[in-house]
């Protein structure tokens, strides 16, 4: 299951956008921190241990945050079981707010957009990740290879947004297909400024160490944003 | 040949990004407006005619700014050979900058974007299409169908920026693909504000009046992109 998973077992450094990631990120010292879908915690103590001063997790699952919480002893860390559909934060109270992984499942992402703009104070960044429409749209999300045996990744549907019904783990996880101009635009909508835009895709380094990643640049898998409220 | 395309012979309404295009032009109204890439001259003439002081038209083609110049009856409008490779501007002197589909042309972007956010006044807008990413990528960019009988765009290579060598009209026409990515950052990081992306598909409508555009909704064929220069 999901726990076995690299990035579970060895938290961010066995996440291979993680370098990625980290590259965008602020100076979190004496920053106040959001998590949003914080999993088992792991960016929640890696920002505490970075300089935060505090830091709020929030995620659905009350599993995960159990091993979150008993992998924390900080008490500059709180984790709260959240819905991120039905999320309300106090106003202009964090200096950045980071996501990995989650808005993929949420349906109503421009109310979600708007809470953290209005949560955040100004100036601050918000970096988040999400599964890259290119890899979410397709009715049969599946690699085949064409006439020449070029690998290819069957897209289709990429301007049908909405549901998209997969058996990742669980059967029937719904997810739902944004394009990347629809997540744009609902940030700059609400007042944020794009900071960075960026396709991940892993390096040649990491191809070598980890030669199944090579896939990844046929059609990148996730989508990383850094944007900031003006 | 291209001048048999609609959008050759019924200028901006027959392409049918152009409404889209069109929701995004700010007020023409005593701008001094640059086009990039105006072939035939169907943008300069129109933003001449929508209350522009001024239009310089700028392409390679000396046979279709020929054409340009033939059908352009009026003083403020300008059309002038020019390599967009090897653009040079005066400085801070236009209020608005167009193009269409030229910019997949252009090997090095970051120098064209560089010349014109130092061409545009501050607050001045800058609005392009260009080919999608997802369109230019593959190794063989036709549809195909997959085992169920979808329709399906072969993608593959998206990562892997570089030339495109297409048969379109011509033999071995050579464009350069970059990702989304690449091209909001390009923009970013010369002091572009990003305002909207659209990966464009059809409306309901067209696709009701031209039923050959649907297939533009399973992957983008044009990406629309509006920044501002700070």
């Amino acid at each position: 299951g999901y726990s076995q998973l690299p990035r579970s077992v060895h938290g961010l450094t066995g996440a291979p956008e993680w370098p990625a990631i980290r590259a965008q990120l602020p100076d979190l010292k004496d920053k106040r921190v959001l998590d949003l879908g914080c999993g088992f915690g792991w960016f929640s103590r890696w920002a505490k241990e970075h300089g935060a001063t505090s830091v709020l997790g929030l995620d659905l699952s009350e599993k995960m945050l159990s091993r979150a919480k008993s992998e924390t002893h900080d008490d500059a860390i709180e984790y709260e079981v959240s819905d991120l559909e039905q999320l309300a934060l106090p106003k202009t109270v964090y200096d950045f707010a980071y996501s990995s992984l989650a808005f993929h499942y949420i349906k109503d992402f421009n109310k979600l957009v708007a809470t953290i703009f209005q949560a955040l104070v100004p100036g601050a960044q918000f970096t988040f990740t999400i599964e890259h429409p290119i890899f979410m749209a397709p009715t049969s999300p599946a690699w085949s290879n064409d006439d020449e045996g070029q690998r290819i990744w069957p897209l289709n549907h990429y301007s049908v947004e909405g549901e998209r019904k997969t058996d990742w783990f669980a059967k029937g996880v719904i997810k739902h297909h944004r394009t990347l101009g629809t997540t744009l635009n609902t940030l700059i909508t609400n007042g944020f400024e794009i900071r960075h835009v960026q396709e991940w895709a892993p390096t040649r380094e990491q191809v070598s160490q980890y030669p199944e990643l090579l896939e990844e640049i046929d059609r990148p898998m996730m989508l990383l944003v850094s944007a900031q409220k003006r």
